[in-house]
């Protein structure tokens, strides 16, 4: 590469999935352009309220990065980090990821590689998937039952439920035997408690649902407070997953030595850049924690970089996958990876590999922002 | 207040400051007003590439606060903290900081009296303030020196230098001892590391400047580095300073349990907001652990709320003031408070007190946005 020629930036209106499951949120899409026309585009993991703001760190950012020389993702996560100056925040973070992802999709181009042969020499073949029950209409019993058995018999290798969703402890109780009576025991049933403010509900659950053998128990506090995580880890003895809304190397490292964790799931469109995401996992596996990394982001290009990340790296397991999110991604774009039994297996293409139609996207964008650089 | 008419934001244009000491970097002020014409201003920290980002975020939570009832600086902050659901950042925590000031300004206003007597019964008079000598042109012991001369002389309690801008420990060493030899022993001389990588700089400095009566050590390290600030903090018995690049309770929290610090630095238009300022100063009192507010920010509109703060909290210390800032906040502003010998009190105004003249601002900005509401 030699520079690049252009920016562009979509974020997508929001809608009901087809099959009505959930509301999906808008998306926010990055796409830069080099002087010789390669394509690489990125995604920023959004939250209500901020997806703009987002993307004008990513417009400035950009501005930042033109005049390197060299620019490579590890020529931009050091100036992003250099920028910052440890002023961190998923929103910041949320902008270097997408344009590092972008950056990597160049580059692996350029290399007529897909993104993981240039995270890994070897990548793996496929990752294990698991499905995402999450609704805003919060489900009751027999609906979630319903919807998990379907995602089951699509083949999914877990299915994840939010058992405090409006329920009180003895009714989390209920939907968790529900649902595992449902399912059988041997196929992971993910809990994600979605932090609550209170200690009490995550300690208060745990005895009441063991007998139901969760997979895991993600998120039983808020993931800033890390003693408590450590604390809830020792005292139930579950397996606690933590990380999807923190950002960069240096918190991650406060979790591992506190042994606050069992997996970390950090979102590869939030925690700053496929490069932060790689020495997390890396720093995790000398601890035997491992990465299952969180993906509330659309299926097209943030999924793609989490499915080669996944099978670039060996200390990763069951990546996330919202199902209903897949229909609304192949409106404007063709999959970079396959869904089969349960796994994720990238096709053999270039870069990310995401194909996307851009005349789609932009009919589903309520702002798009292009401008020309250099 | 019934409900919020209009929105204004400014980006002021960087400059160089009157006195050629230092690059005056971009600020980013608010202005809400109110149907029946009552004026808030606010002030979010800014970053650079990320001014606008954090406009951006402004705009949006007003769209989603404008409907609330009965908005208070409390319901905001209960509204903002239910929006974020614990996705943090200093971007996002500057602007809602810079939106709960101006809402503070309003409801005091409205009260006819000045900010501090809303947040306390019985506020102080004044504050004591020092003065940060930061450049970025990195100037020399000589330089430092007759300036740190010149701002004892102006009355300042305490002088904040950075001992390791482009020094060796050697040459640290030797500026921190000439700079204690002019001003004496007298008068607070503040070291601050600006949070360097390499944790050996902070333990190897502190031998060499214990002489020098440093009277505190600010950002040894990287402030996420919890674990590494308690390990120094005990190593060299010198008093810690950490905090200005944080934000929200849980952090300041943790840090508290790991008794990493002797003194927060909040930013109280980064932290998140007045009422989360107030909480971490009322948690901290508790260890015996004071608040001295970081402030690098315009002294317009966010020094003035540090200020209302100060003295309304038994618990402060040490108002930060970037002296050469003033000149260029009086270009567009009557001040709400005055410096004399070396203390800051607030004039006797509702509200903020501070006096905006926008088209000065207006002058003086990039970039502006505004927005009629309801």
């Amino acid at each position: 590469m030699k520079y690049l020629s252009k920016i562009e930036t979509w974020i997508t209106k929001p809608s009901l999935s087809e099959d009505g499951w959930s509301e999906i949120k808008p998306f926010l899409l990055l796409r830069l352009t080099t002087d010789s026309g390669i394509e690489g585009w990125g995604e920023a993991f959004t939250l209500p309220f901020r997806e703009k703001g987002v993307s004008e760190i990513i417009h400035s950012l950009i501005d930042a990065i033109t005049s390197i020389e060299n620019l490579t993702p590890k020529t931009f996560n050091l100036k992003a980090k250099e920028i910052s100056d440890k002023h961190r925040g998923i929103d910041f973070s949320a902008a270097t990821s997408a344009i590092e992802m972008s950056l990597w999709d160049i580059f692996s181009k350029e290399e007529k590689k897909p993104l993981s042969f240039l995270l890994s020499t070897r990548p793996k073949e496929k990752v294990s998937v698991y499905a995402n029950t999450w609704s805003e209409k919060s489900p009751n019993n027999v609906a979630l039952g319903q919807r998990a058995v379907s995602l089951m018999n699509d083949g999914y290798q877990g299915i994840k439920i939010y058992p405090l969703q409006n329920r009180s402890l003895i009714q989390a109780k209920e939907c968790v035997a529900h649902i595992r009576n449902l399912i059988g025991l041997e196929i992971p049933l993910m809990l994600d408690l979605a932090s609550p403010d209170d200690e009490s509900l995550a300690l208060g659950l745990a005895p009441l649902i063991k007998e139901y053998k969760p997979y895991w128990y993600e998120e039983p506090i808020d993931g800033q407070k890390i003693r408590s995580l450590a604390s809830i880890r020792t005292q139930t003895g579950l397996k606690i997953v933590t990380g999807e809304k923190q950002f960069e190397i240096p918190h991650f490292k406060e979790v591992l030595a506190a042994s606050a964790a069992d997996i970390l799931n950090p979102d590869i469109a939030g925690v700053g850049g496929i490069i932060d995401m790689t020495e997390i996992t890396n720093l995790s596996a000398k601890q035997g924690v491992t990465i299952s990394p969180h993906c509330w982001n659309s299926m097209s290009v943030a999924a793609a970089a989490m499915i080669h990340f996944c099978v670039s790296n060996s200390n990763t397991e069951m990546a996330e996958i919202y199902p209903e999110y897949i229909p609304h991604a192949l409106k404007f774009c063709d999959l970079s990876f396959k869904i089969k039994d349960g796994y994720a297996k990238p096709k053999d293409r270039p870069g990310l590999g995401v194909v996307i139609n851009v005349p789609s996207l932009m009919n589903m964008s309520s702002d798009y922002k292009d401008r020309k650089l250099n």
